[in-house]
């Protein structure tokens, strides 16, 4: 499978050492090998090799900064457009890693369009184009015969949407609610132990939870944003962020968070999609909702189903091999459900 | 797709019922349609027509006990052996839904074989199988390009297989640990408000949760059965009963809860797998453990894997509709990756 890679940040390069490190279990137990053909950023530069970039080179000329030191050598291109990466029509996936933009999720948004035109499959951790662009892209898709993959989206490398959409196949998936936000999640958590919000807020950006600007985490978007993808994926909504009831955690008191607790109960800011809608919110749960017990910066979803009752996946939210490892699951999905080309 | 169903409790009967009402949504949604031509029982007789039996007069009859009452009709056999059944070669999939026996597997071992040997998928809601007869069986379907699934055998319908075996592919998991034993939950907890293991006991056979002879729930074994499954499907272990370490909860006493609750700890029922062997055994959890908070008769698990950390899925263990819908999905699974013959 050769791989168009967008983006070499943390999730690209969680990606590459994956696809580098488990390349013999790979093979063994999945039969599947993946090249990155070609890898594209905004500060970086960019390389395109069609028969594989070497992914050691790759990783280390990203820790300098820069792949102007990727060594060069025959056939290798540099400074290419993603246009005119896929204009080749050499890949068979095209993986979006780049950052997420809520608002017009471009550039990623014509390359997925560009690179489904040209045939290839798309794996997306980049969330703009889901949240923003899902009925289209999907339309397009099913058209063309090729899958779009995305389950670095939501909850990392939870696997939400491999249960959502093919574990609990047959069954009629009547909402979804789940803390969604690891940084607001971890504040929340810190809260409760007496820490101050500022403090707490504090804490989340020096572990490298929250932004610098912490605005899209605290005020419930970029929940919001999974929430949009949950609502197209699940519920065929199309829904727009102005759609959604969004608030986040800034108006809750350490007062606020003592009484809850008072009363046996625990905020959490909860994201919900459903076929009438979505909400992020800033909820008192029960302390025996599944949901009320997941602190720190994991995350966790719990879909309500027709006939399985409610089902609950916990687990990480972020993270580098997390996020990359989401990609992979949806590489192989492809790769079972389509192969490559 | 053609069905033989072997047992029509409680869960045949689910599945059955599921198959009538969802017939058009499924073949809307996955252009999935599925007739049941034979049904064989211990006890309710056995009933065989090759172009599908009418479910509504499939359960009727078996409300009555006795197959006896279904109406005549051009075709239908009546009394067919198994054996018979699987040989006249026309089902795509042997459902087993009856009784699980962990001691010898038997009779439903050798139908998964005959059934296996004349070409068709298996789905499994009996453990026994799984559990004692996995490696043979798995070798077989592989060999003859076939599947076997056992989603129902862990969890119900709470889609705990095709979490580690499909949503996980490219993981390498290193141990699962989890609640999947209901009754037991079920006592513990009700223990911890205060009820006595005799009162608790007799409450869950009243609910209907625990057995007459509660001996399989209580002293382990059902749990056990299920660690088979796991180590067998995740870790290629051939391990028996006998090598695993198995008590269950007659030995933990009020006083054991209430020196757990003292210390912030909370008793489980814990089963576990891992490719060192398998164990289930009480176990005193802190509360931040998300096994810690599922409560009643629910179940849970948590999977520990080397790329996505720790992933716990919370959901019903037990139940009519929960049990039939995890045949469904099996049968979902085997329409998309092999299609009916």
């Amino acid at each position: 499978m050769k791989l168009l890679l967008i983006g070499f940040g943390v999730v690209g390069q969680g990606l590459a050492e994956i696809l580098r490190d488990k390349a013999a279990e790979l093979k063994r137990e999945h039969n599947f090998a993946a090249e990155i053909i070609g890898v594209a950023t905004a500060r970086k530069g960019s390389l395109y090799l069609p028969n594989g970039l070497d992914i050691t080179a790759l990783l280390r000329a990203a820790e300098g900064g820069s792949f102007a030191d990727f060594p060069d050598q025959p056939g290798l291109r540099r400074g290419m457009t993603v246009a005119e990466m896929i204009a080749l029509g050499e890949a068979d996936v095209l993986v979006e890693a780049s950052p997420t933009n809520l608002e017009t999720a471009q550039p990623a948004l014509d390359y997925c369009h560009q690179a489904l035109e040209a045939g290839m499959h798309l794996a997306l951790a980049n969330k703009g184009p889901v949240a923003l662009g899902y009925a289209g892209l999907q339309a397009k898709a099913r058209a063309k015969g090729l899958l779009m993959r995305y389950e670095a989206t939501v909850m990392a490398g939870t696997p939400t949407m491999h249960l959502a959409e093919d574990a609990l196949a047959g069954c009629e998936i009547r909402s979804a609610r789940g803390i969604l936000n690891g940084t607001t999640n971890y504040i929340l958590t810190q809260m409760e132990s007496g820490m101050s919000y500022h403090d707490a807020l504090m804490q989340a950006q020096a572990l490298g939870y929250a932004e610098t600007d912490p605005a899209g985490d605290v005020e419930g978007w970029d929940a919001a944003g999974k929430v949009l993808i949950l609502a197209n994926a699940l519920f065929g909504s199309e829904l727009a962020l102005a759609d959604l009831d969004v608030s986040g955690i800034t108006n809750i008191s350490a007062a606020d968070i003592a009484d809850a607790k008072a009363a046996g109960q625990r905020y959490k800011l909860i994201a919900r999609a459903a076929p009438d809608g979505g909400q992020v919110r800033a909820t008192r749960l029960p302390l025996d909702d599944p949901l009320a017990s997941v602190g720190g910066s994991t995350n966790a979803i719990t879909l309500e189903t027709d006939l399985m009752g409610d089902i609950t996946l916990i687990g990480a939210g972020a993270g580098k091999l997390e996020t990359g490892a989401a990609i992979l699951s949806d590489l192989l999905a492809i790769e079972r459900q389509a192969g490559a080309k």
